[in-house]
């Protein structure tokens, strides 16, 4: 494969973590009963399961993508009259092409964030129509962690969200494709985030940390884990060397791997903002909690700097721009865009 | 990892063979934009269509499974009131926990036949009720090859489908989970199979050939691509880093070694079958064409076989046993389990 | 409108009774709100659901008609992975254009019977594979009361599958359709052939037997009737001005119209298959228990009484068909039949 | 059925018309062959579908329901990652439990507007990222006329919003479920709002317009009436009786008694308006273009209103209610409300 060009386009456009493949490598000895039925699966599953919840009823399944894991997710959680609550921006409802629909059979019921946060109030004003035969009863509430604009829960925020949803008779569940570098910048714990504020059920994210492909379910709630491996199974998300995702979750595991992947893309994200906020006729849009950085630059600017790095333009209508630093972004990377960005602004007629 | 025991359960219960994690490894350097546009992908995409069909209308999508192949596949080829025609025993209806009901919606026309099998009498049998509103319309007649009862189809029995489909205005597929294992056991090109045959589009296996996990649709037929970035994506199929999906089909194409691994793991069920056949008390049950060989065993002499080896009890009720060869399964894999057998055989009570 | 021909086509080609189209007439007075939300609906629905279990627990639901009725079943019973056991000759399985598994998104696990009548070791014979999640889980086992062949269960033919049903964790469902000749041919209550016999849900028709059209899905066991408003509404079978179905129920409780006008059909069934036999040429080729007489007859016979009365080919290749009688069919009707029938034999080269 | 309470809570409370179940009463002579395959049908279907468009393409095919109407309609216009545009407030996506996503399996692209009716502005900002497989693709405009605001498009809105569609490959539906209504009030003919405004495909209401129930979906460009019975059929809406739908409609179409029945429920409502209108302490919130009057009354009048009167509460948050008439409103019950409303007004501590 020729050497391709470095960007901020996506954190999957990064490369696997030297100690992931070094896994992978060391499980692939001997054979091993498929779809997970193999004892080293069951450990690592295991493992994972408590950095979420008590380990008597948390439990880890895992599968190809987050779009895998959230749809599996929201059936597992929804009957078929049943909605998810979740933000306009999120994945669910603008990334995933229509799973939720068409492959669960679920209606999204959409709000519109400054942030790309829900907050109690705002779920609250959806909880309408309860027990209205012709409206789609509320069932799940979906947040992302971090957001789609990356900003972050605290765990309060979430403790709050899932006591609304409880007491509403609703589940709380967490799109985490980027949740370690939530817990990352907030310096806590998976569960702090999850299990112990209440959370129901997570997509863990492991693709944009540095795998080479792997996400995790896991359900913090035990009726939700009945049927879940049915419902893997015929969402198509049932690998059969489960092994190698194992393997990859374990390296990822190891000296919490996760953490400091995560904590160098977001250093990496404060460098990049760092380096952004002096220069004139750009504007950082969002507070950089994660590893994004969002901006307004100039249509030329943006022109110019593609010629150079991948990323992706957010709002065509503004001119907002998407940076996304992965584990691999290196400092050299972030200064090379900077004294990139510079030239592009210096260039542009005043 | 613990090693694990070896055994003949399938061959996704094997590794990854060394060439492709190497691939994989070379791959992983620099960043590549994600969901398969980038040109490494493109490439190898190309490359794998072309074995398959002319390249100027063939085209290959990676997916992660073989059901998710399969599924969209079938979402590709089916109107919402279409249907499906296979063998009932086809891994369609029997394997995939109701995903084409479920999540393609379609309906599976199904087929008993004694080896596994279609053939144009079969799927003949199956186009009733045309036009009718209260039935379903046969749309796609789906084989697999080889079938999950170890048999193969020759190029002139898969015409001989093809031309019925397209006479009477359907589509054949082929599940080909196995497709190299029975071009190699056929000595021909995947094209002589598919492409030319006249067969519409394809599900081709890696994983179970030496994958760490990695399958592929072919479209033959240009409509069929119509559309199908938005169905890989909306069935939850579309890998973010799909260069490492890639890389393991460049692998396999390297020098044919997808060839390589599909014979040498039906040499290794010929050697078991030479081995099984003078045994007194367990009789071969299907024609030992590809790489599985199923058998009738004694229920005692299965029960102490599985204290050493995994393999799957195929039929409950006659004590047929599946066992399945595999790219890495060794000569010394298969005398041990010969030993072994011979060995539960004398200590049956006469 | 002009007077058409008549014929035994099908029940649902007949008229409807008069003192139904009386009944909706008198309903239509003043008001009523809408969706079955009136007091005069929710009175018949207790009526009506008293007729088949505990006026504690049963609830009726009106729908447009069978195959909306079904599958509302079917997806009150089944959650994704799970699965219906029936006849492969099912209405369900052969006449609702893929609704089970595109609406319900369920698969079918037909069985071939020589009757059309499930037994216990029939259904035994489909629960295979519990806990396996790679195969759909049998969940409801649906019957068809009379079934599409004409013949009936015994009250201890139901409840023998319930009681199979139950022992394994399932539902049994019926499709009735047709249950009021089933329940005048037995001389028993509606009762007695479901809530009493074990029957967890009801799929009651109302159409073939003189309504304009309206069905009912009645529920016996508690936990079904959760959500089934809410499955009404969504697939589409939820009547606004519903007084008017309730209104032609009302009519056929009534002194039990439902007896008389399937009684009457049954009778005329009979008087048509005892003026049948004798006749050379033509066999009759199941037991004549309910309302349709199924018959060989040579094919230019065929032809020449479709010339004069409709009726269905039921298999084109014996030349299998069927009458079906109904509540307004006329001793002068089958007299004429048989008379043409008669007359169709003679003209037949010998 | 007792005599209940006259209201204004929906013109689906309302009785059936005479002439209807005149026609029904006529049609409910002899046998008709079943699911619309009747002359008489067929006659009345071509009659309705000259209506809307040339004879040599329009076709109208008999349904149960509004929803299932618009379902159908979505399943003829939509593969499955194509997506629907419509008013955050229609029935389609709030009134229908979901069944545009769980049976047709789409998305809603919904607009907020302030009237209840879209424009090309609205529906051209919906109109991103077309050929990204990661968002779903619009590929149907649905609007309702009259809205479930009770406002209305003219032909030339209609017009401009077709051109739109087309021009981008997009199709337009229209939810006529009160297109009478409509046509009544802008005094034009059903063909000025859908055929020769390009219209391709509508739902046609009759249950609200005086029927005992019966829609009509109708489309007027080829290629959607391919598959239509049959999504029709497996969409769970298809009537055996059909004759008695078509009868309906031949009553509606005789004379234009759906124009004078949508005529005089306009009158209704304009005159209910027109008396509300001098009352201080009621407030009229929409244009009174239909047969819908929209007002926010003090919470303590609406409630003594709902014991003597039905009527649906439109927006809890701001007291707004909805008063609807229907052809079967007449002077008296227009008076009786508003004296009860002006007593009700009087009756408020000041």
């Amino acid at each position: 494969m020729n050497a391709l060009r470095r960007g901020l386009a996506s954190d999957n456009a990064a490369t696997i973590h030297p100690k992931v493949l070094e896994a992978i490598a060391a499980a692939n000895v001997g054979h091993a009963f498929g779809y997970g039925h193999d004892p080293y699966t069951r450990e690592v599953g295991e493992r994972l399961a408590a950095q979420f919840g008590d380990p008597a009823s948390a439990r880890a399944f895992f599968v190809f993508n987050g779009s895998g894991a959230n749809v599996v997710c929201v059936r597992a959680a929804c009957r078929p009259w049943e909605a998810v609550i979740c933000a306009s921006s999120a994945h669910l409802n603008v990334d995933e092409a229509g799973a939720p629909e068409a492959i669960a059979g679920v209606k999204l019921l959409t709000v519109t964030t400054p942030d790309g946060k829900l907050t109690p109030e705002l779920v609250e004003a959806q909880l309408q129509r309860i027990g209205d035969e012709h409206a789609v009863q509320p069932q799940l509430v979906s947040i992302t962690q971090s957001t789609e604009l990356g900003t972050l829960y605290t765990p309060e925020e979430i403790r709050a969200l899932a006591k609304l949803a409880h007491d509403r008779g609703l589940l709380l569940h967490v799109d985490g494709a980027r949740l370690a570098n939530a817990a990352a910048a907030l310096d806590c714990s998976l569960r702090e985030l999850t299990g112990e504020a209440g959370v129901d059920l997570v997509s863990f994210g492991g693709t944009k940390n540095g795998l080479l492909g792997g996400e995790a379910i896991v359900t913090l709630t035990e009726p939700l884990a009945d049927g879940l491996l049915h419902l893997r199974k015929q969402t198509l998300q049932l690998a059969s060397k489960m092994r190698f995702i194992a393997a990859q979750f374990d390296a990822l595991l190891d000296g919490e791997l996760w953490r400091r992947n995560a904590a160098h893309a977001n250093a990496m994200a404060r460098r990049l903002a760092d380096g952004v906020r002096p220069l004139r006729g750009v504007r950082i849009t969002r507070p950089v909690q994660a590893n994004a950085v969002f901006a307004i630059v100039p249509h030329g600017v943006a022109s110019a700097l593609l010629e150079q790095f991948d990323f992706y333009t957010w709002d065509e209508a503004t001119g907002e721009v998407r940076w996304m630093c992965s584990w691999d972004t290196t400092d050299e990377d972030v200064d090379g865009f900077l004294a990139a960005l510079g030239a592009a602004l210096s260039a542009q007629p005043r």
